[in-house]
């Protein structure tokens, strides 16, 4: 999957924080003019589709500074270093939200925003859900509120626009197609 | 849609690009501490789903820098300043497909990566479609190629992650529920 390869003639890397760098690249084109790209690089990340055993899916709401706004969101977070995403799915579904699983299973990986950014999402449905005693603690600047919410109630989220973002729209669809 | 605001303290603008700037900001998080967040702003954009008089998907593939590779998509492009989605989803239609439709409606809009970046994309699907005499042209750096695929041919280029993106996804996953 090279097709229309463009290839880097500069890479200049203009920043690198806690969870993204950005390069600006300059490019041959497949015409040979040359471009400049503006790169976001992201360690990808897992998100998980908890259901419980009486057919509930757990979400968070939590601040999203981007958006200045509070999102409800299927739990999700950032892949560590080296880290196996299923690793990562049932560490973030403990400290998200306290439950672990014993059903964890791959729906579906999709990269977010291929036009500036490298992100990976790895998607799961985690059923047979058991409450963990002493749950890992989220990250300390994270806030999070739990809810369950039926998946009658998570489509009316959707249409209130609480529920707004890709990974968790393409949750609710996949939901409503597939059945809890 | 406020709880657990984190209020800005400083903004620190890093980069401005063509396509997205970045902000560094010291936030105050609910409990009264500081924290950083890296901030992607970026314009919007559309998606459309163009569905020709035969049940064919209209795809486009391009390279994605950020990936090193190419993708299969659904055509998209970025908001203008002020422009109506609606209006750049015709736009973007017909300047990678060569495609005009005279029912366009809307299907979804979400955030991509609300946890560094606020872009928003509108999705549309697009019937009764027209082939355009003498189309808008592309961007200048925008080389596509065009291919026309059944539903069943989009669901195994998902399978082989030549479809790899939220918003193909979340479409072939709701041509899948809702049917061409």
């Amino acid at each position: 999957m090279k097709k229309f390869e463009e290839k880097t003639l500069q890479s200049e890397t203009i920043f690198e924080g806690k969870v993204i760098n950005l390069l600006h690249e300059e490019v041959q084109l497949p015409n040979g003019k040359t471009s400049k790209r503006e790169i976001v690089k992201h360690p990808g990340a897992v998100a998980i589709i908890p259901v419980t055993k009486d057919n509930k899916i757990v979400m968070v709401e939590q601040y999203r500074k981007p958006l200045e706004r509070s999102l409800v969101e299927i739990p999700a977070g950032k892949l560590e270093k080296g880290e196996e995403p299923k690793r990562t799915a049932l560490r973030e579904l403990e400290e998200e939200t306290g439950y672990t699983s014993h059903e964890l299973t791959h729906v579906i990986s999709f990269y977010t925003s291929p036009g500036f950014a490298d992100e990976l999402i790895h998607l799961y449905i985690a059923k047979d859900l058991e409450k963990v005693e002493s749950p890992m603690a989220p990250d300390e600047d994270e806030f999070v509120e739990l809810m369950e919410c039926t998946l009658e109630e998570a489509n009316q989220l959707v249409i209130e626009q609480k529920i707004y973002d890709a990974k968790t729209a393409y949750a609710v669809l996949y939901l409503n197609t597939k059945g809890m």
